[in-house]
């Protein structure tokens, strides 16, 4: 079994740096979850963007697609922030013969208490176990996209 | 979505004691992982065993099976050591209607760097999204039961 | 043996909004570190403050160096943001028979790897070892007040 | 200012092997947690023993002696395990010049949830203010050798 990730930024990544008290993007903690994780299968890791996904734009979407599209593989997690990760999911929609888990977290990776090892355990799961189609997981559940929105105000994700 | 969990024991509980140096199984951590990984879904984990693995027997292997079979529930998390995981998986197989995922950790919950909340992550994904039978979810992998190993020389699990 | 812990604020108390991006003061992680430290000793916590460390105002100092004037303790740990924590210091100095040592960290307590539980160790310690006077302990160095700076460039403590 | 780090092993050391179900002392966790402490001095790690602290012998002791006797460094720590801390504390009295704490863990550094960062951080703070003698640095405070005794019942140091 092969999985491709791709990174695209997100509250899942972020780092803080003190002089400024700016909270920024970091490399990605993808790497270190997997290792963590004691995983075995083989797995390629692709930073595609570096963006809070409110900054996220259709164009990053595009070539989001391009690239899931013309890429071998057949099973992708792609890390995202939360805010807009629907809207990529929706982005990603129709893809034959791909089955596409988008996920994140609501707390960054580098705190104590997060719930990004979570999260992509349930990708890694739900990329070999699910049909072909586009999947958000998180809050413990594998959202269909197109049936999935985040509840700000109570910073989770529900169905729709 | 209703996921039952129930705890046998094994590494991902294991405690330390400092006195006597023993490691002992201690308290499950499925509700602490389950509230760090944030997740909404409804549950209930009952501590059905808890016992190392290679302490578990048939007739433990007896009890979960009925209760599993007599429980109202279709989805299933069960904690389990890792030495004879593929062993009660098999003694599970059969039952219609009920998805079946086995998960543990190869280092206890407590530590700092462990595989219990990427395997427990894992485990609820292959819950919700595969189909009916029995599974086990490590080292990033979701095997079906009766084709898996733990091979203890890698400390790993693998196919057959 | 009795310890006044006096909290201020800054990046050692500092958390993490999701939906907004902002990283703020949040509640003291003092009693979790000394809870995790497995201190004996008699100890009470006042917050004092809830403020970045460029937001603490002569007046703030001033109200913290009555606060401990007045206070029947003799030794005192005072967490506070890094970047005015040798100001501070100074506005401390000649309480006779008050032992007293500020601290706080460079990353935040919440955050897997950080230096505030190393710190709070040390401060802990100069609190009760040192002579009456007033410590800065940050960077694995005991500073006495008015010989001490942040250097930002380099975000860390050193001696003038 | 220079310190001398010891380690003799100990349960701030102590790792798990799940196959055995064994917990042995490995690597020394002293240089993880310095780096975590953002210490900016200069020290250097001496591992001397590497044993649960019960099978620490008069003649270990009289090893131990010797090597601070003989070295130029005035600050040591040595990490040692609990349960004999106090008679290797007892063993080192008397050296002239030299300011020697000992530390250690009642919780693995490895785990979640331990004093290991702490304690060393009180030992690093005592090692530069506290006069020259024999000191052991748990549960928050620091003890002078020779009037300490770990109640094992309770599971902490305390005074005699």
């Amino acid at each position: 079994m092969f999985i491709r990730f791709i990174t695209t930024g997100g509250t899942i990544d972020k780092i803080y740096f003190d002089d400024l008290s700016q909270y920024e993007v970091g490399e990605s903690q993808i790497q270190h979850i997997l290792h963590e994780g004691l995983v075995v299968f083989d797995y390629e890791v692709v930073p595609l963007l570096h963006k809070d996904s409110l900054e996220v734009t259709d164009e990053d979407r595009a070539i989001l697609r391009d690239y899931i599209k013309s890429d071998d593989a057949e099973r992708f997690v792609v890390t995202h922030g939360t805010d807009t990760m629907p809207d990529t999911a929706d982005a990603l929609a129709g893809l034959a013969g791909k089955t596409i888990v988008l996920t994140g977290a609501l707390t960054p990776a580098r705190f104590k208490a997060t719930d990004a090892m979570f999260n992509v355990g349930m990708a890694v799961a739900a990329a070999q176990v699910a049909s072909p189609g586009v999947y958000i997981a998180m809050n413990g559940r594998v959202f269909e996209a197109g049936h999935v929105r985040k509840n700000r105000a109570e910073n989770r994700f529900e169905s729709t």
